[in-house]
This record gives structure tokens, sequence and C-alpha cells, in this order.
């Protein structure tokens, strides 16, 4: 379902925040309006968390408080992202419903008294989201500040998996409707091991704790009947707004920080795409870990222009050590959003809030007040993004797509597996890594969408793959198209059952080759990689013994359990290539790796100083360069146009301070 | 409410330990009873785990055993200690009362079989500690060798919180008690954030397991209740006793080793203040954990003697690695009690005991029995704390008070700090040990409290500061004292709430500056501190971005996220000064701060050898050095008298061998 | 009870595998018979994981295709071990008889999903095993493929305790039975402690999670009840398979990867002992666990062959990191195992499974099917074990022998021990690594056996010693025997209390000394030990306070709280001598402190090439030796006869390549 609105009634860059008025007195309110009107916002979120305070008891309704906000709002030209704060029922909820709270795989009854999250399962909880949907929807429909709804918050965040008996009920619903009989259930999970054969629909529990490690196919459905409850609260809402209102309709997404939805699945059913994103602290290149977000976040939308509807302008407050972002860099970070298909650059929250368990947390207008580097350079940002509104609309394009298939990720991450040192999200962040350093635009892909359209396809660690999908990467291949596999790919079908035939069968055509063992490795292990021709590099965590079947050997393992035996592989095939991959490479390996493969693909990365992060975006009249230096040293690359942060011309070279960006309307 | 009797009715220190004879046959108690007079005990606590064995079944009492225990002491000189057992309820307790067990935060009930700690909620435990007091105290009330009531036993410890339902009932009650309305509640907890807000008392459940973090000052409140109802019980038991007993009536406490008790509001319930210490053996420096008990339990008990209830001969069984105590530790563990306050020096226990969970705690008289080594330390303490009884009563002065305030422990130990690297008592204890190493007397204080009578006072991270605490301080400043903050103090308010106007607002005139936002740093992560005149030091965990207002840089950041800003700052305000540090010096580094610190303040350590713990204690008639040695060689100072030990006449100086131990009478 | 059958009517060295037919359709099922036989597979295990695929329903049983399989595998020459499946009960039975349902120690039930464990306690369970294992014997106890029933799997794995209703109910009459009066229990559990005095039996408790560590007696009396249920339970299934069956009857063990089985008292109820092992993937010496595991596995058999039900022939699944095993690797792990005295080498499984829990786990036929090394070498094997077939019933004899009692084990790693470091298992491990070094073979023992056939007796930490138990270690010296024995040994009696008299008293007179106090180090910590004339070695974990009685100072502490004392002791008492070692030695203190006391057993061990094992079984006409080169380089030894494997005479000297075996009929 599309809605009539393709995006809210807005001028350019959307940027404003989370906004939790109800935990300020009124003078506040007044004072907020002017400093965001100082800082150029034009959109808030409103309500999120606002349940108690709106449905007072329950089906009785008070919003004297909400008109009064929504209207100053308006008298100060800021338009509303009205949300729904059904991921927080209210403490009378839990009290006159105690049985839709969540229940965790260990049997413990989650309370109130953090975000009350409740079972999507349950019958209650879900009357009431409507109840409230409907209600909301009815009243501000037609309230000029409302230009956006925002169901729901972070579905499948702080907990997805629901063990409560509303959920295990649910749960043998759907798993009639998925397999309609019990024998085909017993074979999809493989009930024979271990003496699991089920003859009953009742005796089917959820996956929750037990003896040993619980059947994998079943854990693998318990997550797709997740993240369908979840989805199915989301279109309840939707839908129950829909019948008042034409506004287009969202729920913030987590891209790569949550795992529990399938937002290939989700963006099919919101009206705009919209994602929040935080660096994570530890990570010395957080800014890769935002930039496979964004993309991310565009491709399940499908290119579609999306909002960032939350990140931080500076700490957060829920990791181990919270830091602080130095100046500039909630500058370069929005503009990285920017320059991978953001129109919308929106933070948690306007204002630091005193209380509760994120008064920690950085906001647009910190504690420390409007006298404060931050409230300064949300100030500057504001006026950037205004600068730059020609952007909105137009497009990002990409000639490689990375393999990103959630029910794989759910699948790979289980108990019992090869090895604990293959967690597929660590897998696809080494291989994008080198594409981010190569400056690669890349899209994230399924494994069975058409592929015929990108110069180079590349599955990290792409455990599952059904036979379908292997067939159409195989096509992909023959149809003249590079394609790049790491080890641990095409191991198992959609029920996580080894396919038949061994590891990886379907792919062997295009990769001229089988996988006749997994050979992990022991911590800390490391081995070189001989690579004539390009040198001797390390590598670490897994070897294979691979059976040649066509491939060519590009590089050997020079040490450990499959010494001698292939690392890389080359194989042509029909109009393609199919490159394999059989360890962890370091990063200089990885470069090797990719330069020859660019090669075969077609693709010519730009020279770039390092640390430059170039972006493109395409409008219908203007091609826009997005540059963000993240390096210590001026940067200068290749352009022609005009800065629209500073209005100056540019021919023939661009130069970018340390730390700072640059957007350009180029007329090359 | 004081006893009519401030102090047991013995003669000097007081010896000896807790004495478990219902573990033993009678053959073992005459053996016991010569034993302890060859050691010199002079007070044994008895019956501190005897309920079931006294209460043979509810409300049927036999004190066979006891009156002949009770007799057999005090036969031979020996006072007793007499306790009441209820830290741990018989089995039939349990059988009868099976809701007054503990549950956790996690739903999990805990069984018997350990101590079987109950509920201090429930209405059956709080009736049956009632009736077991007042017919024990009724009984025991005028026998001769009770000259102390010992009611419970470490309130806290093993467990303090308790989710169960009368536990969550009380907590209501409380609740109401502390905040009036709702209206109140909602305000103090910050409930508008994540949609909390509470429409009914009987909403509201203890901070159990949830969905994500509970909120903060539901937790703090939790804290402050638990505390309440241990505290209650204890009230109920003294009450009790009181009825029939003229002896003073203590708990032991744990001071800086638990922190599920205010041992403020503590000290003042009880007639006599005891603790229990137990060296970390992890700590290569656990003398000086010691050293902050000791001074801390004084402090709480307004600097009156007390009483060490417990401590160890040699190792400990609850430690991953028991470290046992090498010859002379045991001695010079008790002196260093003794000059900072104890009048009463025991162990836990007498007699090894052979069964149970604890039969690898060292005891007086050890497994090995009496011809060993640690036995024959236990005789010779207890001869020399014989030949000091002089110092009985007089007291420990302080020029130097550190801030202590168990609320704000509870506050700043919450999830989602800015970085847990932030430990408060790792705070308090670096600040203490470099005042431990310049010889500095030291007082623990509240920040709320007259601290006019200090040349100095030093908040390490302390994070909660009410509006009328931090008026206090910088009153005291004012008045000419001199104030040491370090980062993150003065944050939050009583109920976890950033104050009004950012960080630390009630401190900026006394420090000359605010706090503009936290620079917390990486895991691992070192910079330097510029000082000039004073060295380059290391510092790590943190940084801020301060604004100077009339403060005057000391040392800067030399790197790091705030690099070139001010690290230690020092501002004059009105007769005194207030510095600031904003981040973790390193030992050197502490040094030199205190260095220019105590020159504010008028203080002038002593120049002693390393190693060398020196104490002094003032008596009615005479001043008494306590002189401890850590070191590996001799170490001398400056002295003159009666070393009460050897005998000797000191003139000039005194010179104690590696290991060893002082105490003089001086004639200064 | 022995039955009339101690050995399967098999010819030669069984070979074969778990065979879960269930799992696949019938085409696959005649594969399976056609590539057995070129494997040489001459048994397999059936049934194992069936329950619910032939008792379809409570009584009702469908026993259509195992009739079919088992005449499949009659037709082909494959001998049959028929298993009951009661390891993992079906789903209805769960549905049916919810109550039966394992609680662990928190109070969480173990739900359905894995393998389904009932609580063995559960009357329903014990009504359904006996019931299955009555109609599965009365329907094939003529069946010609029949050689062996295979009861239960892995008794006591994934959980043995189970703290259910059930289980506590039976704990209760367990405890009655075992000790009569309450008074007796009080005394043994040391309830005076801690106040735990029991009036009524009702009151007891299983160990549950409690406020604080548990009543380690009571820990300890509910590992031996959980063993008692679960052999009680095998004796259900044995005597009822037995009303109809004459063939031998096993269970498979887990030698030294699972704790909660007194193999002891479990070989005393088997027919013929079988094992499963697994390599430590993480132990770069892994076949020296091996070798524990088989030693220990015939030394529980009283010296019997035995059969490996379960190894694997490459990686296992469940371990972090899942190494395969590298060519020649699974025919050394075979060999050993042989050489150790197993006359039936079998693998967890035949086909590696598709779906399910294990399906990364290696077998005889692997994913990638015939066509690879794994069944290559598969094939190899089972033409070897051809070969050497008159090595069945042959027996291996040894000089050494290492305590081991199970009931140690489970109370020496118990909380609260005075070091975290002391692990029972791998000190036991420590002193058999230099005893396999030296190539010397071992028996594991029980203290209380008749140990004079022995020249050395070894106890390392053996931690709970009977007063009986120790004095018959002290006639094994005085008769003249040679006794080893290591730190915290001889600690505490058959309830978990420390001895009267303090540390290992019954030890004095063997050893010639006692123990004042232990040492425990930090972590970490290392010191020397001055051993005159072998030289400065290095010790960690542990030292001691000794007094010498007798012995004399081998060896003393060159560092340490324990400086200058004893580190090994050497006492000669009676004809024989006892050897203390107060510390853990490293390896070559260990190699000096064995040279020394071989000498004084009267024991040469011979010199051979590092990394090659040798064995020696013994049959009535023949000595076998089994040899296997660990190591990267030839290795020769002396040796005369035919090796079997390849034909080949040996005159002299035998040469074994890198990673080979040999197997030599000697004519010595």
């Amino acid at each position: 379902m599309t809605s009539p609105h393709a995006w809210p009634r807005l001028q350019g860059i959307a940027y404003g925040g989370d906004y939790n008025p109800e935990q300020w007195p009124r003078e506040v309110w007044r004072e907020d309006a002017a400093l965001m009107r100082e800082a150029g916002v034009n959109l808030v979120s409103v309500g999120i968390f606002s349940w108690g305070l709106i449905e007072v008891a329950e089906g009785e309704f008070d919003f004297s408080w909400l008109d009064e906000l929504l209207d100053l709002m308006h008298e100060n030209g800021i338009a509303v992202d009205l949300g729904t704060p059904t991921a927080s029922p209210p403490a009378w909820f839990f009290a006159n419903h105690p049985e839709a709270r969540v229940i965790d795989r260990e049997g413990r009854v989650m309370g109130f008294g953090s975000r009350g999250m409740a079972s999507h399962s349950s019958p209650a909880y879900r009357e009431a989201i409507v109840r409230y949907a409907d209600t909301l929807a009815a009243r501000y429909a037609t309230h000029p500040a409302v230009v956006l709804w925002h169901v729901h918050n972070e579905y499948g965040v702080p907990v997805g998996e629901d063990h409560s008996p509303a959920s295990v009920a649910a749960f043998r619903l759907w798993l009639q409707d998925r397999y309609g009989t019990l024998d085909a259930l017993n074979s999809a999970w493989g009930t024979a091991f271990w003496g699991q054969h089920y003859t009953d629909w009742e005796h089917i529990d959820s996956p929750a704790i037990a003896p040993s490690v619980v059947n994998p196919a079943q854990r693998l459905d318990f997550a797709r009947f997740t993240d369908h409850q979840l989805r199915a609260c989301f279109v309840l809402e939707r839908d129950a707004i829909r019948v008042h209102a034409d506004q287009p309709i969202t729920t913030n997404f987590m891209a790569n920080q949550s795992w529990t939805t399938d937002l290939w699945a989700w963006a099919r059913e919101v009206d705009v795409v919209s994602d929040d994103h935080y660096l994570w602290a530890a990570d010395e290149d957080a800014h890769i870990g935002l930039a496979i977000a964004a993309d991310l976040t565009r491709s399940v939308g499908g290119g579609k222009p999306w909002i960032l509807m939350e990140h931080s302008t500076s700490a957060v407050n829920w990791q181990p050590r919270n830091i602080a972002k130095r100046p500039g860099e909630m500058k370069r970070n929005s503009l990285t959003h920017v320059g991978r298909g953001a129109d919308g650059i929106l933070f948690f929250q306007w204002r630091a809030g005193r209380s509760g368990a994120e008064k920690f947390h950085s906001a647009m207008l910190p504690h420390a007040g409007r006298e404060s580097r931050v409230f300064r350079e949300v100030v500057a940002l504001g006026a950037d993004l205004q600068r730059i509104g020609e952007l909105q609309g137009s497009v990002v394009q990409a000639d490689v797509a990375v393999l990103w298939d959630f029910e794989s990720f759910w699948a790979q991450d289980l108990e019992w597996r090869p090895s604990e040192d293959v967690a597929h999200a660590a897998q696809v962040r080494h291989f994008y890594e080198q594409l981010w350093r190569d400056g690669i635009t890349v899209d994230f892909a399924l494994p069975g969408q058409d592929l015929s359209g990108y110069r180079l396809v590349v599955a990290p660690a792409q455990y599952m793959l059904s036979t379908a999908d292997a067939e159409n990467l195989e096509r992909y291949v023959a149809g003249g198209g590079t394609l790049l596999v790491s080890f641990f790919s095409g191991i198992v079908d959609e029920n996580d059952a080894v396919h038949v035939g061994g590891f990886a069968p379907g792919l062997r055509d295009a990769l001229g080759l089988s996988v006749e063992e997994f050979l992990p490795l022991r911590e800390g292990a490391r081995h070189t990689v001989d690579w004539p021709g390009q040198g001797t590099f390390t590598a670490d965590i897994w070897q294979e013994d691979l059976v040649l079947r066509g491939a060519v050997t590009v590089a050997s393992h020079g040490g450990g359990p499959g010494e001698g035996e292939p690392a890389v592989t080359r194989n042509t095939h029909g109009e393609g290539v199919g490159w394999y991959v059989s360890t962890r490479l370091d990063a200089a390996g990885m470069a090797a790796l990719f330069s020859d493969v660019y090669a075969d693909a077609g693709i010519v990365p730009a020279s770039r100083p390092e640390g430059l992060e170039l972006m493109t975006r395409r409008g219908d009249d203007a091609i826009y360069l997005i540059a963000v230096n993240h390096g210590d040293d001026d940067a200068s690359f290749v352009a022609n146009g005009t800065d629209l942060l500073t209005g100056a011309e540019i021919a023939g070279t661009a130069t970018v301070p340390p730390g700072g960006v640059a957007v350009i309307r180029s007329t090359d």
C-alpha cells in the first residue's frame, strides 16, 4: 500500500528532532518555539511516549495539552510528525491487562518502569493501539501542523521476542498458516533429529529455554513470526490512521543496529522510510557503520529519499563509555546521511530531559543551554541544511550491491555454528569497509532480486541461500556479472537445513568449485596468504577444503590446516566471473582482492585523499557532490560548480579542510 | 535514642570474636573457655545464627544450652555480646511462612539452605523477630555475662533488595508517605519520560526486571526504601530488647564493603557503633581500604569509640583467591583499627567450623589447633591489647573531610551513566589514597553537615548534590575553607534529576567555572596533563569542556578530546579557595595536586618514611601515637614518651621494625 | 548383575556409528547399507532418539519402520546396537505430563524443543521408560541383528540436577534412607552453621538458588542423589529389557567430559562399558585428554575391553571453534583408544544430518558425500581395524594408579574454596600429563580400593578423603608402595567437613608432615622452587605452611608467602615412601619430581622420541604394541614382530612416520 503522499508537505531538507514538551512547564514551550526558529527547525516528532498523558484512563482521552502544543508549533511555522505512543503503554494498561506483559526466553516477566513494551500478540494490546491510533487520527487528521504520522517507536527494541501465552498461541496459528500440515512442519524443522516429532499443533511451544540448544529451524521461524507480529501491529495502526488522514505514515527503523525486523518487508508497508542511527563509540571508524546504515536504509526503500528520524548531536547514554562528538562531527554525520539519500535530519531530542534513563543523552538544546558549543553547531547546521534545500528529491545510484538478507542474519547468528568468530554483521562490515575506502557507492540487495543492473555483487558469508536465490546469482554471473562470495555462504536453505549435496551446491557453477569441509581456526591463529603478483597477506578465522571444478587458484594459504590450498579463486562462467575467498583477509589483502575484482567488473575507483568520503546525488537538473573530510589534512578533489554551503565557485579542484564538508552543485 | 549505657561494662580494649558453640560438643566448650582465657579474650558474640536451636518450633523456646553457655562464660570472666539470630530464620519459619522468602529483581525466589534471609517487609517475619528479641531479652537482661546486645547480622548482606509482594505493598505505602500525592511522585520521578505517568498508587511496582533500564529515580527510592525497611526491623528488635534490658545495643555494619545501608542514619539508632571489615585479597594495598573502613565507621559514629566486631585472623573463604595473612599482619590490621578509633578488636570467629560454607574462613583457633602460628599470634595480640588498655575512650581528630553520601553512591552506580569507568567508590579511594600516603587523618562527612571545623574538604565524584548541600559547600569556601572537587560532581538533585541550569550549577561560585559537556575517554585511553611548574602527568577515564567564570587554569589536558582545555583549576571565593580537577590524574599527579591544595588549606604533611602509617588518639590525660610499619625497612619518626607494648622509653626518635607496630604514650 | 553375555556377538573390533535413518527417505537407507559395507561397518546404534516415531501416542506403538531397518541391516551383515530413546521423550509426553519437565537451580522450567530431557524422579517418566523398554525388548529380543542394547544416551547430559517438585520429594526420601534420623542429617550437614537446623524432613529442599552459598554437604548429597536417580532409571530399563533379552546391555558414558555420574558405580551395572569422547578443540594437546578418557573408561570397567561408542570423524559443532581433524588424526585417535583397551570404534554418526542443532557435526559420511577425504579415511580405518581383529579381548596393564573419585570432584568444585585456581580436573591432568610424556601406562583408581598391585599411586588434589581411605593409603605406603600426593588433599570427610585434627591428618604418617595453613597465591603470581641437584623451577597457584614430622625437604619455595619453606618433601614410612608437593610445579619441575619418584617406585621409563605414544595390550598368545606418532618426524623404537597394518616384519627397530600408527604383534 502506498499513501497518496510520498513525502511530507515540507520544503527542502527536514530538520528537527523528537520533542517531548510533556516533560516541561508551559513557559519552556514558548522558549522552545523561539529557539527552534533560531535553529531553523521545521519538523518535530511529538507524542512518541505520551500515551498515559492523553488516554488518562482506559478509553478516556484528554487532548488539551496536545491541542495547545500543535497550535503553538503551527503558529511558529514548525511542522509536526505526530506519534502514536504504542511502544510504551501506560501503567494503567498493564494493571488492567497483566497478561499483556512480555515474557522472555527464560520465563521472566518484563515489568513496568522502563519503556513499557507490551506483547504484540496480546488481544488487549492490539485493541488498545487501534483505539488510540483511531482516536488520535480522527482528531488531528486535518490539523495544519501535522505533515507526517510516526507510528510506534523502533519496533523490536528493546525487546522483540515474546514468550507469553498469547504469543505462543499466535505462533501456533502462524505455523499452521505457514505449513498447513504437521508433516510439512516436521519436515521443515527436521524434527526427526533429537526426537522432536510433533503430532499435535498444541504441543508446539515457543523456543524458550530448554535443556540444550533449541531446534534452529524453530528459532528461525520464531524470528520470522516475531517480525510478522510486530509488523501486523504496525499495519493495524497505519490502517486506523489512514481511515482519517492523508499524510504519509512512517515508523522509525534501526537499520543495522537492530535485528528483529526484516526491513525489506517493512519498507513496503510505510509511505516514507525513516531510520534512527547512533554511532558506536568504541568503534574508531564509527562513520563507516553510519554509511552502512544510510545505504541500507536507502536500499530497503528502493532508493527513494528517506528521513533520518533520530541521531545524536553528541554523546548517547547507553553505551559503556559515551563519547561526545567533537566540533564538526555532528555536521559531518548529518551530511553523510544526506549524501547517502536522506532528505531529513532529525535528532533525539530537541531539549535534554532532566530525568529518567536517558538524561545523559545529548540533545539539540543541551543541559548547558543556549550558550553552548552544541547549540551553536545546531543553529549552524540548520542554516547549512537550508542552503542545500535543492537536493531534496535527488537520488543516489550504485554500481555495486552487497547482499543483505535479514533472514540469513537470524539463522547464521544462532548457537552451535562452526566458529563463533563468523558473525554475519562483522563479515558484511569487513567487505563494505574496503568498498568504502575505495570510494565505491554501494546498495544493499536481497539475493533473490534482479541484480542485473549492478556491475558487481558481493556476498559476505551469505549463510542462508535458497536454491532459487542461488540460481538467481548463477544467472547474474552467466549474464555477465561479477560475483564475489566469501566463505560460509550458501550453506543452508530457508529452513536452516544444509543443502542436499553438501555446502554451497547452488554456487558451484558460478564459482567453479565445491566446498568439502570447513577448517575454522583456533582463537588468535593467523596465517599468511600467498598471492603471486600481489604479495603476502595475513588472514584468520577460517579456511576451507575446496575442490576446484573449473576455478583457478589466485592465492593460497601459506599455513594452517589448509596450507597450500586455495585461499582465493576466480572462475569464468558464461559472460561473467565468480570470485571466492575462503578466509578472512587482512586490510591489505582485501585491497588486493578488490583491485582484481574491480577489474573484472569494469569498475575504476577514483583516486582520492585518504579519509575523504565523496558521495553523489543526482537531481532532475543537477548533480551534487557531497564531500566529507574525516582526515586531519586538507583534502582536494576534482570538481566544477558551486559550493552550496559557502557559495564559492569551484573550478577544477575543490578543497575541504580537515573535518570539513562541502556540497557542490556540479556543472560537470 | 541513646541507651543509658554508651559502652559495654568492660575494662580496656575489648577482645574476642564470634563464638558458635552450638557447632561443637560440650567437652569442646570447656577447652574453648580455657583457651580464651589463655588468649586474653574478654568478649564473645553468641547466638548470631542460633534461632532454630532456641526457638525450636514457632513460639516454643528452649534456652537450656544457652543458659549453660552464658554461665560458663561468666564463670571464666568472659563477657557476652548476645545476638538475635534474625539474619537467618529457621527452616520451620519458611515452611510456615513461604511468602516471607525474598524475591530478587528477576523474580527468582530465594530458597532456604544458606543464610535464610527473609523479607524484611513480611508481617510474619516482623512478628517473629519481635517475639524472639522480646523473649531473649526478658530471659537474659540481668544475666551478669551479658554486656552488649547484637541485633541481627550485617543488615543488607547477602541480599538487600526484595521484590516480594509484601515488599511491593510496603514500597507503595512508603512512597505515599514520602510524596503525599501522585503528582509529587510523578514530578520527582520524571515519569513523563518514556510514558511512565502513574494515576494510581497500586500501579506502582518495585523496580524489577523490565524491557529496558528502569526509571533511576524509582530505583533510587527503592534503595532508600530498602534501607528504611532494614532499619525499621532493627528498631523493632532494639525496642523489644530495651523494654527489658539496660545494656547497650548494636548491630554490625559493613562500612565500605556493603552499600545497602545508609550508615549515617543507622549510627543514630545504635548505642555503640560496630563494624565488620575484611581485606580484599586482590588489592595489594588492602590496608588502605581498611583505613577507609575504620575512618568511615568512626565518622558515622560522630567520632566516638567503636568496636571492630569482625575481622579475620588470616584468610577468608569467599573471595576468588583467599590470601592468608602473613606473620604480624593481623596485629598491624588490629592496631590500625585501634589507631583510627576502635576500642574493641573482635574476629569472625573463635574456633574454625568444620562444616558449612565458611569452613575455610580463618579463626582465632584454626583447624590446625593450639599449636599453630595463628593461635600464637592471637595470644600475643591479646596480651598487647591488655597493655594498651588505657587508650580506651581516647579519640581521633581530623583536619580533612572527604564527602561520603550513601545516597549519592546509590544513584551514581545505576545503569546508563556517561562512563562505566566512574564508579563512586573507586574515585573516593583514589583521593583518599593520596591523603593516606601523605599521612593526613581523614574524617568522612555528609555534604550538608557543618564543615567549618575542617581545613580541607574533598568531594570525589560527588554525583548527587542537592541545592542545599551545594550551598553548604559554597558557604564553607566563602568562610575560608579549601574545597577540592573532582569531575562528575554536583550533577543531579535528590531525585537523580539533572539540576536546572546544567551540570554542577550549585558549585559555580565556589569553583569559578561551569561544566558544559562531559568528555569520557575510550577504554584504555590515556593523555598527558601539563602542569607548569609541577611537570607532566598522565590521566585517563574522563575530560570535560569547562567554561571558566573566575577560576584560573592550573594544569591543562595535553591531548584527547579536551586537548588544551583546563584539567585543574583554582578559584578564590570569599575567604577560601575552590579547586577542580576534570580528569583522573595518576599517582604523581595526585601528589602534585594535593601539595598545592594543602598549601591553600594550611596543612603541612609531616615527612615520614614510606610505608609508615602514623595515627594519633587523644585521651583526657595523654596523647597516643600508633605507628604501623607496612614497609620492608626500619621506619623512624620523632617521638617522646613510652612504648606501651614494650615499655621502652622513647626520647627523640622511635623506630619501628619492618612489619612492626608501636603504641607510644606521648609526652610531647 | 552380570549378563550371561559379556560381549556382543561380533568378530574382531566393532566398527560403526550412530545411525538415524528416521531422518532420511527409504532410498537413502539402501545407499547407506551399501556404503557401510564398503567401509567395513559391522555395528550401528539405532533408535537413540526415535521415541516419538515409535510410540506415536501414549501406549500406542508403531514398529513398522524399525522392523524394516533391522531386517535391512541384518541382510547386509551389519549388527545393531538397539537403543532406548529415553533421553528424549516426545512432545506428547510433555504435553500429557507437564510436571515431568526439569527445573533448574534458578527455578526455570526446561521446555521442549531441544533434547527433551525429563525429570528422572517423575513417576510418569519412570512409568513411560519401563513401558517403552519392555515393549521394545519383547519385540526385538530375538531379532538376529540385535547384538547389544543401548539404554538412554549420555546420562546426566545436557542436564543432570533437577529441582522439580518430584525431585525434591524423592530427595527427601533418599535422605531418609541415607541418614535414618534428622539428627544424623543435621550432624552430617553441619546445620548448626548459619542456622540451618532441620526439625522435619518436609522442610528440606533441593539446594536451589538462595541468598548466599548453599550448604556444601547438602549440595554434595544432591549430587549423589542426582547420580542415584539417573542410575535408578537405567536399572529400571535394563531390568525391563533383561526380562526378554540375553544380549549385553550398555549405556554410553562420558568419562572425563561429564561430571554428573559416578562411573565406578555405573560400571557395576552395565554388561559392557562404553564411552563417548570428543576432543576439546582449544586444547593443543587434546590427545592427552583422550588418553585420560580411555584410561578412565578402562579403569572403571575393571580393565575389561570396552567400546568407544561415539567419537567424531572430524569437527564437532558445539564448541566455540570447531576444529576439523587433519588427515590421519581420526586414525590416530581411534588407535589410541584401541591401545588403551577399546575393542569397538564407533562414531556419532554415520551420515551427517541436514537439520537440527548438530548439522555441523562431522560424520562418517559427511555432507560432501562419498567423494570426500573423510569418507576415504573412514573406509581405510575400517580396513585397518579388520587387520587388527586379533587384538579383541587382549588387555592393558599398568604399574601406576592415579586417584579419581567422582565424589571428591563434586565436593571440590563447589563454591568458596580457598582458591578458584584449584579445579580438580586440571590438577589430575597436570600430573597425568607428565606420566603420559614419560610413556607410563596409568590406571585410575579409587582411594579405598586395593592398591597393592601398583608400584606408584598418585593423588592430585584429592580433596575429599575419608578416614578409611586415608588409612588405605597409609597401609599402601607402609607395605612398600610409593605415594605421591599434591597439596589440597585429604582435607574433608565424606560430608565435606574438615577432618578433626586439621588438614590431611590421615596422611600425616605416610607423608611425615602436617599442613598448618594454605597459602594460595594471587592471580598470575609465580615463584621459584629451588631443588638442590635438580635446578630451579617455577611454580604458581598455591603454597602451604607445612610442619615436618619426619619428612625431608627435597625442594623449597624461593619466594612468595612460603619463601624458604618446603615445596617438595619425601618421607620413608614402613617399606615405602610418601612424597608431597605443596605447589603447582611447571613442566620441568614435574619432570624432575617424577624422575625422583620413579626411582623410589622402581619404575624405569623407556626412552622414546618425543610425541610417540606407545601402548601395550596383552593377549592370551601375544603381546601387541600400538604406536601412535603425534610428532612431525619419523619416530623409531625397539620392537620385533609383525606390523599387522602393513604386514611388514619388524626386526629390532620399528619406525612410524609423522602422524602415522603401527600395531605390532610382538615376538619379544
